[in-house]
């Protein structure tokens, strides 16, 4: 069974210009990796309405079950991320009321009325469950359009990931887990261990085997990762036996296992 | 002048997996930013011929005039980039005799053989400049076809940043600054500044407002941070009498500035 296919949206001119490093994105794709789904994409664009809404209905074109999108739902002016996904998915944008509760609460606690810039963070696209933000206060969306979800998170990384955590289970059920061995080598250049990587992984097609130098190939220490995402035991023992089969061709080549 | 808009295509399966988190995208389109260049979209893929091909072609069909991958020039069988992108540009991927001239030096000093998968790195786009790696074996590339401008980096960071400097005033000539600054606020909800922030925006369109608050809503810590690209001295001076004018707007609003 071949993995979810998900994609990953991340919006916002701060990490085109690189004023912020994108650890939003890593930290969803090792969360999805973990839960059995595979990111295939991950997508870095502006706050510009045709690309979010383009970008959502390219994602579905390529296959993809699942898009996550992060930023652009608070309350300033080039927050328009519900707004561009409603476009993509061909939805209406409407005041959800169980959003605009919420968001008047958190305001009513703040002692600060409704202004238009709040009420429109209660905007989202039609028949989208409301995704609570224990955090800060623009909330989050889940929404279908035939089988295809989109998810919209927040930017702010500590809301992303309580939010997350909190919706996890009910809106990415784990499918599997990634298994992962390491080989740790010095003393053979990735280019004479590369023949070897590829033989084993074309004799076993389920796992993946990545080589990663630490420095220049003159050095000499590379970290192997040999890993799947898998929910059958059997692919769990296999990618710890081709490991170990790694290793021993190492040490054949003069590699010492560290 | 609008800027020159660059794409950064960023391939391998360690980011897709949120093994690795990708400084390189942020690191590059600060580097971008800085000499005056737009960084308009960050796509992240595994390493797989179609897609790299395909991203290839869309990024000009899309409009920018540069793409700049990393990653996918070493010696293993899923390092494919070259091979990759001289299809999207429907150009032949062949030995680059610089480049294996360069690849069989360095071997040739670490007393090693030259195999396939070290040949494997001298195949490049006909026609492309070769990168000197100073770092690192594998060299990089940079091939126009038409105006469109592809540069092949390495994915190890230390080599992409090397490589960067040693070629980056050649391949990619100064052309303007980023010019900002910084408004610290204490006090005021980011959905009371937005209408400040949106006006001030439309108002100056040369130049960018963007509130990053640090925390959630209910607290009251943020950072506006004004900006342009730039090779205009009054853009500059326009930018900083933006930025006071925003931060005598919140210090109206109650808003400490810090």
């Amino acid at each position: 069974m071949m993995p979810t296919p998900v994609e990953l949206l991340t919006i916002g001119y701060e990490l085109l210009i690189g004023k912020v490093v994108n650890t939003n994105a890593a930290w969803l794709a090792a969360e999805f990796t973990k839960r059995g789904y595979s990111v295939t994409r991950i997508t870095c664009i502006g706050d510009n309405e045709d690309e979010i809404a383009s970008e959502t209905k390219r994602a579905i074109e390529r296959g993809a079950q699942i898009i996550v999108t992060t930023g652009g739902l608070g309350p300033t002016f080039d927050d328009i991320t519900a707004r561009s996904v409603s476009k993509g998915l061909s939805l209406d944008c409407v005041i959800n009321e169980e959003a605009l509760k919420m968001i008047e609460q958190k305001y009513s606690s703040l002692n600060l009325p409704i202004t238009p810039e709040r009420k429109k963070m209660a905007e989202l696209p039609r028949g989208s469950k409301v995704l609570r933000n224990p955090v800060g206060t623009a909330p989050g969306f889940a929404v279908k359009k035939g089988d295809f979800l989109v998810v919209g998170f927040p930017g702010v990384p500590q809301e992303l990931k309580e939010m997350f955590k909190l919706y996890a289970d009910e809106l990415f059920p784990p499918k599997g887990e990634m298994v992962e061995f390491f080989v740790k080598a010095r003393g053979v250049p990735e280019s004479s261990a590369a023949p070897v990587v590829e033989r084993l992984v074309k004799a076993n097609p389920f796992l993946y085997i990545k080589s990663h130098p630490q420095s220049s190939e003159g050095s000499s220490y590379i970290e192997f990762h040999v890993y799947s995402v898998t929910s059958d035991p059997r692919i769990k023992s296999a990618c710890e036996r081709v490991a170990k089969e790694l290793a021993s061709e190492l040490i054949k080549m003069g590699a010492v296992i560290v």
